[in-house]
């Protein structure tokens, strides 16, 4: 499985995904999941997959190729005028994907090579926007009432993203929140695993420098997945005793 | 969907379950998935089922015949010599019920006739024991390593239970961290609902009668839902802040 989270803050978009890939129980390695293009001062353009490897990867790769000399195709996602552009041709191109794996002929598999997109990124000239793409080609467009997108392993980690949600948080607090959803995840299931990658976008920047990974021993981590732990210890002893005499 | 959860605590063992039953989204209707059946002195029984309607309810209504005269058929749960043949009964029954609706002929469906089960209760002489039991008539039985199960949607209300569950609790505390975790639930999905089904089972007592229903304005649900949104923002207020420069 997988665990992606896109989150729209008031200031930018954030964007972190773990690396963990497997088939079966004893078949596990590590793989990137978020994939960045740029074109300085014009646009940058983030995506994460969960889902079929070879999909995912077919996907990138499309997109990566035709957005290059010599043999461009255009409009690419370099090119595209607005980020539903971009959206519509990377649903195009993944179920253009999906298509092609099931309709050949050969080997059968009973397992699908479905893949869900979570899009994020801005064009100069206009607001930062996020998508979550289905395997069907068609989106759907983060709002104020629906500001984060999950893909893959999405149910453990949702609570607290209900919960401390807030648009108007720093990129500070908006990283501690997304490692506590992923480390709630991480805790409670196999298929999620460290390292993980992030990368935080500024409105109006264009800039997609600042990412990075996050490793077993990164300190801020550690200290948050032990501290989570004391917290929510002391935030359940703070609830008030259950009375079943004053039921 | 569902969501039940059983707990061995050092004094006893704790049930809760939802009441939710849907068929698709517009056909929603509240339904009981706890069932208790004592005999006094000797032994308490209680099954929670996740799954299919027809199924589960099949279920019960043949354990609860099997055990009743005039045409009682030895040996029924009331008369099973421990808690392990108790299991098996219900596994057997389970089976039975799911293997007869699928080898019929006439109408056929895309939705399965399996259902899940958690079983716990004492018989005289014996410790109280907690199984969970599968579609396929085999289960598992809880342990100190594995002390609770869950059926159902159990994904969102997981990672508060793994991380504050203790053995030594109290039946309050234990009450408290259950609500936690199904209100955890129900707020991230619709097909868990209000009310809740609880019961507590006090080691050696043979007395199934602490029971009872969490409405909508069970005041203690109310102070325990509007307070944990409180307590965990408090909880993730109290983390460290994470520091890009030191990274």
């Amino acid at each position: 499985m997988t665990y992606c989270v896109g989150m729209t803050l008031k200031n930018g978009l954030v964007f972190m995904s773990d690396t963990r890939t497997n088939a079966g129980v004893d078949d596990i390695a590590s793989v990137k999941k978020m994939h960045t293009w740029t074109v300085e001062g014009d646009r940058v353009i983030t995506l994460m997959t969960a889902g079929n490897l070879a999909t995912t990867q077919a996907l990138v790769s499309l997109l990566s190729e035709r957005s290059m000399k010599p043999k461009k195709r255009d409009p690419s996602i370099m090119k595209a005028p607005t980020m539903f552009q971009v959206a519509r041709l990377v649903g195009d191109t993944l179920r253009e994907v999906i298509q092609a794996n099931e309709g050949k002929k050969g080997q059968r598999t009973d397992s699908v090579f479905n893949a869900t997109v979570i899009l994020g990124g801005q064009i100069k000239g206009m607001p930062p926007r996020l998508f979550m793409v289905y395997p069907e080609g068609n989106f759907i467009e983060a709002s104020t009432d629906n500001p984060f997108f999950q893909i893959g392993e999405t149910k453990y980690g949702k609570p607290i993203l209900v919960r401390a949600y807030d648009p108007e948080m720093s990129y500070e607090d908006a990283m501690k929140l997304l490692l506590v959803s992923f480390d709630s995840t991480m805790k409670a299931n196999l298929s999620v695993g460290l390292p993980l990658d992030y990368e935080i976008y500024e409105t109006d920047s264009y800039d997609a420098s600042r990412h990075g990974r996050i490793t077993t021993d990164n300190p801020h981590y550690r200290q948050i997945s032990d501290g989570w732990g004391d917290a929510i210890k002391t935030a359940f002893l703070s609830l008030p005793d259950y009375n079943f005499d004053a039921e």
